[in-house]
């Protein structure tokens, strides 16, 4: 097997989102057993001027979906950013997986050097495909999938770093 | 450029260790500006039976040179696991840092398959050297490092997505 941009991107990405997907099962039916309204759990921050549970979701899921498009030079989806329910969130979850399974290994490799544009802060930002990769999309992706799951954490959901990496684990 | 196992660990390694020492330092500062005395951050938590801040950046620390070291086929450093100043945590980071860039592209390069044994949850596991990067040590790593700047962020701490990311971005 050897690394490639497929193998450090796609699949990557749709691993962790799965677990997210098991993570928000476990948090709706922790909100159902405590009688806690769900929104309570979607629209929690860690600090105010920090975004909502949702918003932590609905960024990561852009960060996959546009790392895995933007590599491949297909057309990204447009999502509304409008999801205000688990069943809501799991199915953006859900659709964001289903694009990144729906473009194939050579669409994507071979893209270290392709030259993507994007708006970062409001400005157009350029980067080649292994850095935009590795130094930009990964560690976005992971920052908002963990604040996510520390939104909840911290709020009392009974998950663990097993439901996160879907490997046997310690404790966060 | 090609992606190769060494741009896919090391350089982003140190990336984000240097981020995560900026980070300290704003902490610290905040710290002594505010009064707080220092161990009420280092030893902060998101929920009591998570790790402290100071156990993250450790654990964080670990998977960055535990990732380079088992892929360059080099002996781990060994730390004790003792740091309870900032001063003591950023020395941490700058060992790791200096450990990490001691290893040559040469010899993480072609680990794909390299077998790799360690401990998880007291179990051996065994992976090879592209999984364990991509599916392991990434992940932990970023699960780690998150949940400390969200320790931070939780706290008070002014700090936001550019600290993380070193690069014009977003707020949290």
């Amino acid at each position: 097997m050897t690394l490639s941009m497929y193998e450090a991107s796609a699949p990557c990405f749709v691993s962790m989102l799965r677990s997210l997907d098991s993570i928000l099962g476990k948090a709706q039916a922790h909100a159902a057993a405590k009688k806690i309204e769900p929104s309570v759990l979607l629209t929690a921050r860690l600090f105010p001027d920090m975004f909502t549970f949702v918003r932590q979701v609905q960024i990561a899921s852009d960060h996959a979906k546009g790392a895995v498009g933007r590599l491949a030079g297909v057309e990204l989806p447009k999502y509304e950013d409008n999801e205000q329910t688990f069943e809501e969130v799991r199915a953006r979850v859900a659709k964001t997986i289903a694009f990144i399974e729906s473009v194939k290994a050579g669409q994507i490799n071979g893209s270290e050097d392709r030259e993507i544009t994007l708006k970062v802060g409001g400005k157009d930002m350029t980067f080649k495909g292994l850095p935009y990769l590795v130094s930009f999309a990964l560690p976005n992706f992971y920052f908002h999938l963990v604040t996510a799951y520390n939104i909840l954490r911290h709020n009392g959901v009974e998950i663990g770093k097993r439901d996160y990496l879907a490997m046997p684990g310690n404790k966060t």
